[in-house]
């Protein structure tokens, strides 16, 4: 018989126990070499595909709870799972099983006048946080990637997949557990209240790291509150900037897929600088306008075609996410870099140029995770980069910058080897 | 005519104002090549050289306010500079202009199929902040480590060292803007209320990284109080652990070095773990009794000499920083393994053993940020480990752990170079 007491939940004991439990289960983890890790995300995967109606069945639950809720079309489409996607899931968690192994790489070797030889030797982190909203498939992606660098890992989903969620993780705990790693390294909180996200913030020491995945609402709150650290990236208010020395074809074509390819996505670019001295400026304002973007500009932009609406101050600091795009004219490479510096939120910004000094000096004065030469902005995306997968793009300055994927997700640690040294 | 009004300080406005301009001038720094960064290092230890005489009367001002003050004789000490130590303090400097460059070295670079070449590249991490007690050559060593980084410093110091910091930040000063620097990349905070303190602390955003060099209460303050990333150690509980294959000499060598050489410093051992199967356990103990050192045992480490007095049970989770050390017989490396994973601080903990499988087993299973074989702990130093200096030692996991210097204080941005590639 529950006591009135038990009713109400210890959010900070829950978050305790189940972090305790996970840290016990990394060290499990830690020990196993590559292959072993590598054959547990198989069985994951193999265990996801065995589970697909069940997953499947949980899915339609929360689809019909959301319809019911008033969930967007969007909304409901990002909740959504159907075969395809759910072998699509399962093939990314045996994609993470391929991917070079970041664990016991060692980063640097010194022998010093002691005597001692010293290793600086990648390691996993420890338990990772992640909390993220109303796609499912973040579940087995999170996971895979915590696991394959050797983390344990407390997943926090949003109410809206409680049921594909659980269904999903289950699916993910019998094919670790039947490949010898103990449950609670893939553990999904129990309880949906927005307490626990709290708990999960405030539980320094306990949870090493907490990867926000979702809006900017999720992103701020989870920035704001947390005394863990945070990977992550609050806006990407991405530039492209047009040097005099650009190809006009190749301005044409950068401006128009860095702003129009998919306009939500973080790499996008919000604000457009067109140098003064580029003869095609009207050329390339004319064909974002014709391919359906509102451009909002400054006083110069603005001459550039009628079209153009007026900026105003908040629109340098924008992330659209949308077919809207701020446009400014600029005198020059140091005007440009000091718009940057000003406004970027330190996701990706570009340079297109054929000069090769000019390009240098960008790269080398953005300050930004991600700096780009004649390249598109989308292109920020760990496996365009290479990378296999990402588990977030993060704009902090410490730890990880730009796409983090495995090797992220680790840290190192000293050895040292001695025959019997004592300091003098 | 000042207002009441303006007596008070608004201390958020005055860090707001000090990060605005030292990253202002953190961007010229950063534009410097080595050459540069070192001779302006190289002219400020002149500066400090040159400025020795008004150094030391402003260091006598702070004596004398501290002997009056009631300071203790050890206060004192760390307060105190004479020409040697002004002198060293000035070589410290020009040590460091000698130190391999960090910056710009490319982490990896990498091809993609959409043909960009990808590069991470080492730069500074912004501006940091260093809040220190009464040694007045944290201002100079720490601005050193910060300006050859490229990175911008705001320092603030003990009250008990207010004359002798602001001298010594007058003199760095000078050399930096003699050699072309701003003045702004060092600064000292003109204000030594507690609450320029905790503004310095929530400044997320305008200082990248605070390091607190001082004693633990102000390690803990900081790092309780930190909306800023910290790199610190709150304790160095460090363990050494005597194999049962260990080699008797070097186990009494070590264990002897590893506690008493200095008691103070964050690298000593706190606890004794002896193997119940090492057959030199009582000669390892009677040689730290007849050191002068007082030992607090479990019940079987009493058995092994009556001088052993019992230990409570905060003894395991203690830092002395004195001749008293706690001991524990374990039954074997498991057993030793476990008791490090629940007391350890996570600073240094090291194995004594000539079995080599053992030894191995130790250096990957402790989760600590020094692991070591056959060494005293007391080799936990930036110096020792080929640094050439240190910032401090880090136990946290994220950035940079153990021993940090030069490449602790950077970080890395992606730079991509393309011929006009749009994401498909």
């Amino acid at each position: 018989m529950a006591s009135q007491q038990q009713i109400h939940t210890d959010y900070p004991a829950l978050v305790e126990a189940l972090a305790r439990a996970g840290r016990a289960a990394q060290r499990v983890l830690a020990r196993l070499d590559t292959t072993a890790r590598a054959h547990a995300l198989r069985s994951a995967a193999a265990a996801l595909r065995a589970a697909a109606p069940r997953i499947l069945v949980a899915n339609r639950q929360d689809l019909a709870a959301g319809e019911a809720g008033g969930l967007s079309p969007a909304m409901l489409d990002r909740l959504k799972l159907d075969e395809a996607r759910l072998e699509g899931v399962a093939g990314a968690v045996e994609a993470v099983a391929a991917l070079p192994d970041p664990l016991g790489e060692v980063i640097d070797r010194r022998a010093v006048p002691s005597g001692l030889e010293l290793s600086r030797v990648r390691i996993p982190i420890g338990l990772i946080g992640i909390i993220y909203e109303s796609r499912p498939n973040v579940t087995a992606d999170a996971a895979a990637l915590c696991l394959m660098s050797g983390n344990a890992v407390l997943l926090r989903g949003g109410s809206e997949a409680v049921h594909s969620n659980r269904a999903i993780h289950a699916a993910l705990v019998e094919g670790i557990v039947a490949a010898g790693i103990p449950a609670e390294a893939v553990q999904l909180m129990p309880v949906q209240d927005r307490e626990a996200v709290g708990a999960m913030l405030r539980a320094a020491g306990l949870i090493d790291m907490i990867v926000p995945r979702g809006g900017k609402g999720l992103v701020a709150r989870v920035q704001n509150d947390a005394r863990v650290p945070v990977l992550a990236h609050l806006d990407g208010i991405c530039h492209t900037y047009i040097h005099s020395a650009a190809d006009r074809g190749m301005a044409v074509s950068l401006a128009l897929n860095a702003k129009m390819r998919r306009t939500g996505i973080c790499g996008a670019m919000e604000t457009l600088l067109l140098d003064a001295a580029f003869p095609a400026s009207i050329e390339t304002v004319g064909a974002l306008l014709e391919a359906g973007c509102e451009l909002r500009g400054d006083a110069r932009a603005q001459a550039l075609d009628p079209r153009i609406k007026p900026a105003s101050a908040n629109d340098w600091d924008t992330e659209y996410l949308d077919a809207v795009l701020s446009v400014a004219v600029v005198d020059g490479l140091d005007a440009a870099l000091a718009h940057i510096a000003r406004h970027s939120s330190g996701h990706t910004d570009a340079i297109v140029t054929a000069d090769e000094a000019a390009a240098e000096r960008f790269l080398a004065e953005v300050d930004s995770a991600i700096v780009m030469v004649n390249a598109s902005t989308q292109f920020a995306d760990g496996g365009e980069f290479g990378l296999g997968a990402e588990i977030g793009i993060a704009t902090g300055r410490l730890h990880a910058r730009g796409p983090v994927a495995l090797e992220g997700l680790t840290t190192y640690k000293w050895q040292v080897r001695g025959t019997g040294q004592a300091r003098p």
